[in-house]
């Protein structure tokens, strides 16, 4: 029997779905009961990751053990920078399947050593510290293009998924690979709603995608 | 403060994010918070709605009694044909958005009397039901056409969402044009999954799609 996935969503909601869309992809089924039980909360009114005087921790704290109290057995996270309240969501006892390791797993697999990463600058510092573990080096933006990013992220939050988001992406990816990256991580939700693979010429690592594989391995993988 | 939703989702997990990206569709928005919080549990591990000797009411009692534990107000069903199972829900003391009777609304306001309805025979006999309440005719497929319907149907779930499919779906629907309905309804939610309104010369009531807004209305309306 698989196990039953938790998933902490609505930052922001049109990403928690791509991330469940990939979650159905990755999943080998024979027909439709062998897709995973998934618990989600999609929850938009989380307070913005992105704003100084914000406190997050304790409504994805709460969110956490809502899904554990409801049978969720596995839990994830679909938000890069919400990833800075990990402790807070594994206070709820459950194991947490880790966006940014995956992403650093496929980073690796992918032969990078210089990694290129679009994501907030509170993302940004988790990733400069999770790869660090993986022997991997963090590319970012520069300042005035990080605020950019930003700015086109809030874009693609209120619904612009059109080619001009899409060429502004891969404007800020084709930055960070004139910088020296050797792959590219989407390493914000909403990167991969408009970047896709084909407009890069060095790996993608959508890292929605590696979590969305790391989960249904988690919750197949059978009881030791 | 909006309502929280619940949805009973899972059949099928492609559905149900069809369902959720029309609720998202649908909500009018400034910023991310504007959108609704959604429970939902996607379980692909309700018994089959269409297998005479399966039960599906006890667990989708109890689907709707962990959404309300974590929180919902509002109860939805992603699905037309496990509405055969709408007072299980109910018992959970939690309002239930209806989607066949929605989806009657919507066809009475398109104008149809006679209205074509694409479903599961157990769904079929709901919407007769709801329609006659409602002063609206069923039509049908024959018998040998409602084998390819669910032939169709299983196919979908599986994933064969291409023209092969949509052309299978649009020649099932004219079927239903041609024995005299004036408007169609996808009472089952995997036909939106490849039918769509171009295909028809009728006017295409997607059940997904209106009760996506009818959830907006009840979870946005303010209390009495």
């Amino acid at each position: 029997m698989s196990k039953t996935l938790g998933v902490l969503g609505g930052m922001g909601p049109a990403a928690t779905l791509d991330f469940l869309a990939k979650l159905q992809a990755a999943t080998p089924i024979q027909r439709e009961q062998d897709h995973l039980r998934v618990l989600v909360d999609i929850n938009p009114k989380v307070p913005d990751r992105n704003v100084s005087d914000s406190d997050p921790g304790p409504v994805l704290a709460a969110m956490a053990a809502g899904l554990k109290n409801n049978g969720a057995q596995v839990l994830a996270i679909a938000c890069n920078t919400a990833h800075a309240y990990a402790s807070e969501v594994r206070a709820s006892g459950l194991p947490l399947v880790d966006m940014l390791e995956a992403a650093g797993q496929a980073a690796r697999a992918a032969g990078a050593t210089q990694v290129g990463v679009l994501g907030t600058g509170l993302a940004l510092s988790l990733y400069r510290d999770q790869f660090a573990h993986q022997g991997l080096e963090v590319v970012t933006l520069d300042d005035h293009e990080q605020v950019e990013f930003m700015a086109l992220l809030y874009r693609v939050k209120k619904g612009a998924l059109g080619q001009d988001s899409r060429e502004a992406m891969a404007g800020l990816a084709h930055r960070l690979v004139g910088k020296g990256a050797r792959a590219i991580v989407a390493g914000c939700t909403e990167a991969p709603l408009v970047l896709k693979a084909e407009d890069l010429a060095v790996p993608f690592i959508d890292a929605t995608e590696v979590l969305a594989r790391a989960c249904v391995a988690a919750c197949l993988a059978h009881d030791a």
